[in-house]
């Protein structure tokens, strides 16, 4: 599902919104500040920030909070996620969280958005192939 | 902090938010819905639900998603949660969450809320004692 | 790192550990059995189950209880995994085990193991293509 | 189940065992070093150490690896856990492994260790008290 392509308008609103997001992140462990921006089937956004945790594995990252944001208000059907950060190479979903998401399908856009706001596309599918079915 | 006392209007909410939460659970695999409803300082609410996974593991409780939801819009600081679920014992929150929640604050109020509204009012502290620290 | 292939003995070996592990998988929640054996640089073997809990996001699959076994036991580099279950289809690492994995190299060779002893071998960096770096 | 008081050579074992445990601690990212070690009720012992990852969440503490290495012999019933890190102060187990251990039992003795081999032995039920039930 969901495999309609953004408008251009759509494009800014995402890099937008991750970049924004970012400053919300929690992370005085990693100091590595996360934003996302998610855009579901019927046009509303949720963004999402990295959340640590004293116990490391406590952590929750800026995908999964935008996802559950999204999902805790009955949303289900996603087109595409913007993920952002300080670093200067792209900022790439941990395997928890193409885990996390691709239970609600497997063509999620993806966009990687570096400061300058330079973008790279990728699909959830080939960042978690063959992914594991229960 | 937020040691304050709800007020009887803000109970009566936490109870109807954390209640209609529940019905946005995404849990296919365990079939247990909790909703939640999150209360910070400056008198904002945010609901949150349980998010499973295929993979177990991965599964985000309804506390949990409450409080990202509020840490991505900046909030850090908590006065009460309220958790329900369709049991008919109270549902007290996991380990996990409870560990989560702590790093934002020990004297959280906890209120647990059975279908029939009833409720009991506990502290994060007195659930999770001496709690683990970096 | 370790891109040697598995001798015939070897892959026989991680076969029969993998089924043999699956058996003391911890698993009332899912009912479904996973094992793994893993093999490391010196030779050594280490087996996994999957070990579920009454919060489900707790739970630890079978291939991060044979890598934490190995880590603890101070061995960093590995050869190979194999992951068997009941299922008629192949199962595949999760993406959280995926994460977990690629931290000591992305070159593990993964073996895929069905009940009847028949195999498909990947490897991780096909199965986590691009993965976070922090 | 295993309320059985340690001789008092089997506390220097936990707490040379634990002590020992924590040089294979694999924690790039907090530097802070876990040991832990485990005896089950048929007098077997596990180490286990702290396994951070790339992506904080991914990280398995030291108490965590000591019980999946038993639960994957076949173990289900435990006696005592030593926890010991550097820290001059108690090292106490953190939420999610409180949440991971009440699965086998709320009876487990916890040795919190300090590195001058000094001890404070709790009851895990105390750490985690009315915990969370499916
Ligand atoms: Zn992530
Ligand atoms: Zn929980
Ligand atoms: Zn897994
Ligand atoms: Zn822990």
């Amino acid at each position: 599902m969901s495999k309609r392509e953004l408008t251009k308008a759509e494009i800014e609103k995402l890099i937008e919104l991750s970049i924004k997001a970012k400053d919300k992140a929690y992370c005085p462990y990693s100091k590595f500040h996360v934003g996302a921006a998610l855009l579901d089937e019927n046009g509303n956004w949720y963004t999402g920030v990295n959340v640590e945790n004293a116990s490391y594995g406590g952590a929750i990252c800026a995908e999964r909070t935008a996802f559950v944001k999204a999902i805790s208000e009955g949303q289900r059907k996603f087109v595409a996620i913007g993920v952002s950060s300080d670093a200067s190479e792209y900022t790439r979903p941990c395997g928890i969280c193409r885990q996390f998401m691709i239970e609600f399908g497997e063509h999620l856009q993806i966009f990687l958005i570096k400061p300058d706001r330079s973008y790279l596309k990728v699909i959830l599918k080939d960042l978690l192939p063959d992914h594991f079915k229960l």
